[in-house]
This record gives structure tokens, C-alpha cells and sequence, in this order.
């Protein structure tokens, strides 16, 4: 299936970093310019983090258990859309199918990504919500920008 | 039903302390002098707090998506039941109605907690992971004894 507005996802990066907190990266692939990127909780960057067979937590967490109970109903992940930012706040849908009828649920962006690595379904992310990388051209010239601006 | 090594915690409170953490402490009644004590995380404490009403997220929990997602399914919630100590560690159990058929699925008690303050589900507690608040004669007698220690 094609969705035009969405790029999927392939890469998924999480950086830690005491001033900055918890950051989740995501790219169509490892060389893109375009990344999105979000910061999320302590126990969002562990889900995600052991999604990503970088922790082994002791204990089930909490994404676990309600993903082993909801196997067992059969329910389907088929997709998650990072859709909006409104008021400095992603928001994100999950695509599940229930008997055979696909429902569509709201959830935080961290939480869909963590489901997402879990059941191996495709991370959608709005070409909107984006931001590009600035080549060491553009670098440059900010830095040129900067010096001759008078404060 | 009637489970003879279990007392049901109708009180549930939440303690968050700079220097201990975050407490949570289960009791059959709200006089009762035997309770149920753990330690867990901020995310969990955040759960247990927005089903008790204290806290209004502006975004679903992870709880939240999970239960939407579940009702939808038609799972049913019978109980949790905190069961164990190994470790320094509890372990519990979720009893869910799936397809007519209760399963039962391994969690974290922080998780079960939450999960059953969110569907108004019994909370178990083996009687022999609970403490016994002390008595002030008891507190007294003890603090008799650490005076006439020597050290």
C-alpha cells in the first residue's frame, strides 16, 4: 500500500543525553537528510531501547504484557502513523485489525514506535513533521550569517 | 469466589518520597493493620495515580492505548493477584477472559495495579507478603531494646 503524504521508517536511533533527555531519531535510511525526531520518558526510551535489544530488562514491561495478552486475542498491528504536531505535541494512530475489521487508535508517538519494533510493523511518519539536515554548506554559511549580524 | 491465601486490597495509596522514591501500599480496609508495600518507577506511579483520579494526562498512557485496544477485542478482566517475592522482586498475574477462556499472564504488580484500578478488577494479595504496622507499645518496646544495645 502507498501513502503519499508518509515516508515508512526504517530506522530507528534512540541518543540519551543528560541536558537534552531521551531522544528518539527516526529515518527512511541510514544516509537520509530528513529525520524526525522526539523526545520522550524514562520508560518510553526503555521499551524502545529493548526493542532494539540494547536493555533486557528483567521483567515484562508494560508494552510486553498487553502485546502477549492481545496475541492472544488474535488482534493484528498492520501500522502506526505519526500523523500531527499540535501545540508542541506529536500525535500518532495505530492501525490494528480486531476480527477481522481494522480499528484505528490514538496513541503518543513513543508508544506506537515502541509497538511498532514489537510486532515488526511499518512506522509511518508525515513528510511534514520532518526536519533536514543542514549540509556543511549551509553550515557555513549560518556561521556567515551569524558573525555579520550586529546584536 | 474465595481465595484462601489471598485478601483482597480495596485501599490502594501512593506515596512519592524525594528520598525513598515512589511508594505504593495496598490494604484490605482502610484501618487494617497488615498492608502491601513496593516500590516502583514514574511511569507507573503516573498510572496508578491518573486511575485514581489524582493526575489528568494530557496524552493516552500506554495503559490507556493497551485497554482501548483490549475492550475492543472483548477481553475481559477477572483479577490480578501479587503472588510472590523472589529476589526482592514481586511477581503477579493477570487473569483475562479471551474468547470465553481465562488465560493467565505474567506482570509486573506496578503493571497489574494500574490495570485493575483501570477495569475495576479485584486485587489480590498473598497474605504472606504482608507487613504488620507496628503498634505504639511494639514501637516503644522496640525502642527500648535499640537503647539498651550496645554498640
Amino acid at each position: 500500500m502507498e501513502y503519499p503524504n508518509f515516508v515508512e521508517a526504517k530506522e530507528v536511533y534512540i541518543k540519551t543525553d543528560r541536558i537534552q533527555g531521551n531522544m528518539v531519531i527516526l529515518k527512511e535510511s541510514e544516509d537520509d537528510s530528513l529525520y524526525f525526531l522526539m523526545f520522550v520518558g524514562d520508560a518510553e526510551i526503555t521499551a524502545i531501547a529493548k526493542e532494539k535489544g540494547l536493555v533486557e530488562p528483567k521483567r515484562p514491561l508494560t508494552h510486553d504484557l498487553y502485546l502477549t495478552i492481545l496475541k492472544d486475542t488474535g488482534a493484528v498491528f498492520n501500522r502506526i502513523e505519526i500523523h500531527e504536531m499540535h501545540e508542541n505535541t506529536f500525535f500518532a494512530k495505530v492501525y490494528v485489525n480486531i476480527n477481522g475489521e481494522e480499528k484505528i487508535f490514538d496513541s503518543r508517538p513513543s508508544d506506537a514506535v515502541a509497538l511498532a519494533l514489537h510486532e515488526k510493523c511499518p512506522i509511518l511518519v508525515n513528510k511534514k513533521l520532518l526536519r533536514r539536515e543542514l549540509s556543511p554548506e549551509e553550515v557555513q554559511e549560518f556561521e556567515m550569517i551569524v558573525k555579520t549580524v550586529r546584536f
